[in-house]
């Protein structure tokens, strides 16, 4: 679809701020947001003027194609603030490149930088109160894009509205994290959407996790669904494997989404002198390692938690333990990561962008 | 999750209908709506009393859950005005039944009959003018739920929003259709989403069907998306195959939708005595017919098109015709079929349902 660039953004500020209700000690992830948001319509093949206004409602057609086929799209991202209260994103134009794959495969349009980059700095500004500074403080960035056009008919729409929403959120800790291998229920297909982040993928994970939840896990490793023999991601996370020394991750596929974590991690990880090795990896392999105790860690990998590590994992009737260490892979790329992130290391690989 | 049932519902009529200002001969599939519409939300563990009310847009928070991870369901249902003016409804229990099934795999609420059914009725028997009588006049129905609940982290909405709405339409007619036989792309995983009418199902194939658009084909034949070598579905309807004088269809799966129109034609089929095979379809076998003169038709399957003639199909770089028949099994059981939604013939088999 053609793409109209504007380079201007409308401004519209909320007569007052909601921050003071806010208690920033006791945040729920994704549940609080700022006083303003950016939306920015698609329409008559193009980019409408964007426009940065009060955090308010949508008004939409109960026939809105997004209500029926799904037609919907997001990124995920933060802001950090340092301790001088400036304020920094990580990667952002990888977020971006990724929600435009994304939108190619669902048939959206795609976003010009002026809005997704331009628009979320600009809006980011605005807001700027809302990011509190100290590591585990952040700012969750939720841009989407969503068919609003109407009519029951299983076609693209014409008719988009891409909008970014922000989220203070703190550091998140999901507690001990037990993991169950899929070998029934998958997330993707060959040949479908799993690469995209499209709001489909999401809400088909939810059934099959509250069945692992109501067993006592608090996640799924997602298996291949042509055979569940390969270890592909857990939950919404990409997923790492360390037997040994070497840390394992898959390749990533039409059903493996190319997360930012990951490939920052896998980058850390070899600047460390860590032997990485991005191959599918069996289930397997992972019974055998944890068997002979050349397991060692099994960690996710993702914006919302950055690492989460997992204490131990159950296939079909067996639960295997990981065994606690001193020095783990999980911690210590985590504390590197965030280091950067936070701008308390140097950034030697050019990721973090200030606002 | 609980349910409870409200044997009553309260009905806020339109001051004015828009009627008037509606061409039914000049009729976009799905693009016009009737002056009112059924909403029931769930909150608290429960449904509230569902309202029937003049037909408006929705208004909802930007984080809501079905915008981000498309937690949303529909069915597709019509109801057929005979010479009489009475009005009927097509295995509507099917309906209803298929739309809870699809609520479960979808974390989300089943609706109760008195809402789905009693509702229904009610809402038809409102907005009965909509429904045009003589042969391929129906009324479209909408019945659909999506997420409502806010928040940017997936997981489960606690709040939902069941809604009908209803649309006039013509008889589908779609011109010669011409299909392509995946060999990439694909719709469902095994231990997916795929016998649910998930929206995110539906969104996933425009990006398919669109490159299928672009080379001169109207839709896709799905196969299994782990061997390609099976075929699935059509489009959005389920897949018949004549060879020689038998029928051919697969067997529903957690890959394709249980169709009503498809169980309903191989009842209508078996009764006219004709040979019906449920069992895989290879596109072997099709190829190899197709090439010994034994494939004598394809059809598709749904309720939009009831029955949808395919005139040839495409596998790899071979384009293959299909015969143009005197008799064809997909007109006989058109008519057939029709003719008992439209009270022409008997329902021997119990499936009209009058408002
Ligand atoms: C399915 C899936 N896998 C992996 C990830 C991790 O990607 P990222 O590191 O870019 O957040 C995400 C998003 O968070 C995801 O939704
Ligand atoms: C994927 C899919 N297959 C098949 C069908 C046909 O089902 P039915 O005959 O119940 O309309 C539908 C719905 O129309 C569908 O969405």
């Amino acid at each position: 679809m053609s793409l109209q660039t504007s380079s201007e953004i409308d401004i519209i500020k909320a007569a007052t701020s909601k921050i003071d209700q806010v208690d920033f000690e006791k945040l729920t992830f994704g549940s609080v947001f700022t006083d303003h948001m950016l939306v920015c319509d698609f329409r008559n093949g193009a980019w409408e003027k964007p426009v940065i206004k009060p955090y308010e409602p949508f008004v939409l057609d109960p026939s809105a194609k997004v209500f029926h086929y799904g037609q919907a799209i997001f990124e995920g991202m933060k802001a950090y603030k340092t301790e001088d209260n400036s304020v920094w994103l990580f990667r952002p134009e990888e977020n971006h490149l990724r929600m435009n794959k994304s939108a190619v495969r669902m048939c959206m349009p795609e976003v010009p930088e002026s809005i997704f980059i331009d628009g979320l700095k600009e809006l980011i500004r605005l807001d700027e109160a809302w990011v509190k500074n100290g590591k585990g403080n952040t700012l969750y960035i939720r841009p989407f894009m969503i068919a609003i056009g109407s009519g029951v008919i299983a076609q693209p729409s014409t008719q988009y509205r891409f909008c970014i929403i922000l989220s203070p959120a703190k550091a998140y800790y999901s507690g001990d994290v037990k993991v169950l291998i899929a070998d029934y229920y998958s997330r993707a297909a060959n040949g479908g959407i799993g690469a995209a982040k499209a709001a489909g993928n999401y809400s088909g994970q939810f059934y099959p996790t509250q069945l692992a939840h109501n067993a006592g896990f608090q996640q799924i490793i997602w298996t291949d669904d042509a055979t569940h023999t390969k270890l592909e991601e857990c939950g919404t996370m990409n997923v790492f494997f360390r037997i040994n020394d070497t840390l394992y991750t898959a390749p990533t596929s039409d059903r493996i989404l190319d997360g930012i974590t990951r490939k920052s991690l896998i980058d850390l990880a070899k600047r460390e002198g860590i032997n990485v090795d991005v191959r599918p990896v069996l289930v397997d392999e992972l019974v055998e390692a944890a068997k002979n105790g050349s397991l060692k860690e099994i960690f996710g990998a993702g914006t919302a938690a950055v690492v989460n590590p997992i204490v131990g994992f159950q296939y079909k009737d067996e639960y295997f333990e990981l065994p606690k260490l001193e020095k783990s892979y999980a911690t210590d790329l985590k504390e590197k990561l965030t280091n950067i992130q936070y701008k308390l290391a140097e950034d030697t690989f050019g990721w973090t962008v200030k606002i």
